[in-house]
């Protein structure tokens, strides 16, 4: 018996510090179709973990070495990829530096929480973004690193 | 270009209580290879969400409707299944009643805290539980449900 699942893909919100203080979060303009605003990310290998495929996509998206500081979640509705069923497996990461479109990105560009809502986002990344604020929300202050805005 | 990905499964660590007590959680005799002692679990469908293979899953080889409680982690590691590249979603769920073995499993029983690490797992199912009982550590009382036995 053949198996068959569906593709496993991760993406990152990535937090960008300057000078330790928050800036936003990354999305990017995608070169391949669906065209639009989306989270970076991509399809994970055979052979690698889903934390190195994470990390792998960000430099290869974005040209951020980041640094993985949680998984958000797991978003697998059938319907969330308008080409096929796609699984993501979401973390939220953190980087020091901008980032620079690489490969599948036209254009990146840093968001501030407060307009995040107003992207226009592709798949079902405006849900994952909603999840993050909720969590964001939830978070004790106890949590955050120091030198973190509050928003 | 096509896309390969490993494949998608996902485990359920199966919380028993009886009477609104906590028992163990469920472990199965795996009916087919690798045998041995595994989380019961399966094989992520096209068209179904990961919290719905989950489900079906625990119907199919524990007999059980299980309530899902929350996202232990995800497993991904090159080398944790014999057979090929696999990436389980693993869950925490709750059932009130006793596991009935099913499709994929030779027998079941319900395993309390203290005995658990005494069963030889296959796949990397050892340290799920490892995972799995430092979180039980860390989180604190008011998080465990009303009724529930503190080990």
């Amino acid at each position: 018996m053949a198996i068959i699942t569906p593709f496993i893909t991760s993406d990152g919100i990535v937090e960008i510090y300057v000078d330790n203080l928050f800036k936003g979060i990354v999305v990017i303009d995608r070169l391949n179709p669906p065209y639009g605003i989306a989270l970076p990310g991509g399809f994970m290998d055979v052979g690698e973990s889903i934390e190195q495929c994470l990390k792998r996509e960000m430099l290869e998206e974005i040209s951020l070495d980041v640094e993985i500081k949680g998984l958000l979640g797991i978003y697998s509705d059938p319907n969330r990829d308008p080409r096929f069923h796609t699984v993501s497996a979401v973390y939220i990461c953190r980087a020091e530096q901008l980032p620079i479109a690489g490969d599948d990105a036209k254009t990146c560009k840093v968001v501030s929480l407060e307009k995040l809502l107003n992207e226009q986002f592709v798949f079902d990344h405006a849900l994952i973004i909603k999840d993050y604020l909720a969590y964001r929300q939830l978070r004790s202050d106890k949590d955050f690193p120091s030198g973190e805005e509050k928003d």
